[in-house]
């Protein structure tokens, strides 16, 4: 389990506090929120952290850039990140403005955006890991859909500055995922690895279905060898967006998740 | 207006024959659907088909190649496009078997059931056209995600036995699209295009959220024009599941599906 990280949204409305120590029980490392972050303080965060000593996987997220204000929202998110202690920032890109119909100017505006921000985190030694959404996020999240075009977009900039996110759940559908996780590897490209599965029907809205380990039909244990195999040996964070656990009580999800890591990743 | 054709599911419930007349009076083409037309009577289709002068432009739908007995209910769809006069059988692929994880052994299957059905296909003078569906429907409904991976597919076979559709709704969001429309187009393989737009949020299930024409964020005319340039000159096919438009009178649908068309297609 030494790589077993929690995702704080898999437990969304669990006390960041609670959370952190139930990591620390187990001797996982945790991806955080900027907004509970800020909810629970930073600096009281920083000091949680240091007084269990689990480290920060993830700060999720920056990105957004079809918004505006963005920059300047994304330098306070790299600030965040390093003050936690984490070399990695999740970016999930934003999707295409309201009434526009131009993609490509929407992905356009995220490598201008990586242009402007790549720099910045390096010099903070945090390292903007562009995450490709599942291309049903296309439309109103996510420009960046698949892993290939994610390191298209990295392409131009230290990998120590501009990496990406693998996340099964957004990517186990792609016929060329291999060979993209390959490519990944080879280029140290890969920031963070993130697992959850697919299951259906999908809910309303999309965002809210991902499934507990083991209860779909990704292949986890595929998919994890072939992150490793590409050289990958940073943590492995379940984050799971899903209503029905985020019904339940922090700790009882907490429990779950960890023993279905240990059934189908670990 | 000489390539607009109507796909009988974006006025799903509406009688058949009225759906025909309609098209006959616009001067139109149809796209059918297997269970009207067995409900409708195959012969008596053929017989308002050839009253009216209506031409099929595809019959929906062949595939679902992973579930059983598939290889003889294909046959039978492609002897009914044989019967209704059209040379486009759609195919949906079928998802992932139920329990399964096999992700790339339900694309084997695909693959073989191609090998198997493009020669009768072939001498039923009926093209097989793999349908890519959007990779929400990955698991449950169609394992050919991209254009790419359906040229893939087509590759093995004459492009008289095996082409492609092209739908909006299910490839606009591809990064590599423009270059696999151009491949398909080389290749002789558009056997179908289809126009819908992509709104959001999706509905539960995802199945029933195709947008009106111009009321999203796919480029319509931008991919229109790339499928002519690829050198397609077959018919242009509305075709929207949508509950919204399913619940108001087939014959307002049409004329409202007409009047988009000329506004964001023609």
């Amino acid at each position: 389990m030494s790589r077993f990280s929690f995702n704080h949204a898999t437990a969304k409305f669990w006390d960041q506090g609670e959370a952190i120590e139930a990591c620390a029980r187990e001797g996982a490392g945790i991806g955080l929120w900027r907004e509970p972050v800020a909810e629970y303080g930073l600096e009281r965060t920083v000091r949680k952290l240091a007084a269990t000593g689990v480290p920060v996987t993830t700060l999720c997220r920056g990105g957004f850039f079809t918004s505006p204000g963005a920059i300047a929202e994304n330098r306070r998110a790299i600030d965040e990140a390093a003050a936690l202690g984490t070399s990695v920032l999740v970016l999930v890109s934003g999707g295409i403005p309201e009434g526009s119909r131009d993609v490509d100017g929407a992905r356009a505006t995220v490598a201008d955006a990586l242009a402007e921000l790549a720099p910045y985190a390096g010099e903070a030694g945090v390292t903007l890991a562009i995450e490709p959404l599942h291309p049903m996020f296309a439309a109103d999240r996510c420009v960046v859909s698949t892993l290939d075009q994610a390191l298209d977009l990295a392409g131009p900039f230290p990998s120590r500055q501009v990496g990406v996110v693998v996340d099964t759940y957004h990517v186990w559908w792609d016929p060329g995922l291999y060979a993209a996780i390959e490519r990944a590897g080879a280029a140290g490209r890969i920031a963070s690895y993130q697992v959850a599965d697919w299951t259906t029907p999908l809910p309303a809205g999309v965002l809210t279905g991902r499934g507990q380990l083991g209860t779909g039909c990704v292949e986890l244990r595929r998919i994890t060898g072939a992150v490793l195999a590409a050289g990958y040996d940073g943590p492995i964070e379940v984050e799971l967006f899903n209503d029905e656990l985020w019904a339940r009580p922090g700790a009882e999800v907490f429990a779950e998740t960890a023993a279905a890591y240990r059934e189908f990743v670990d």
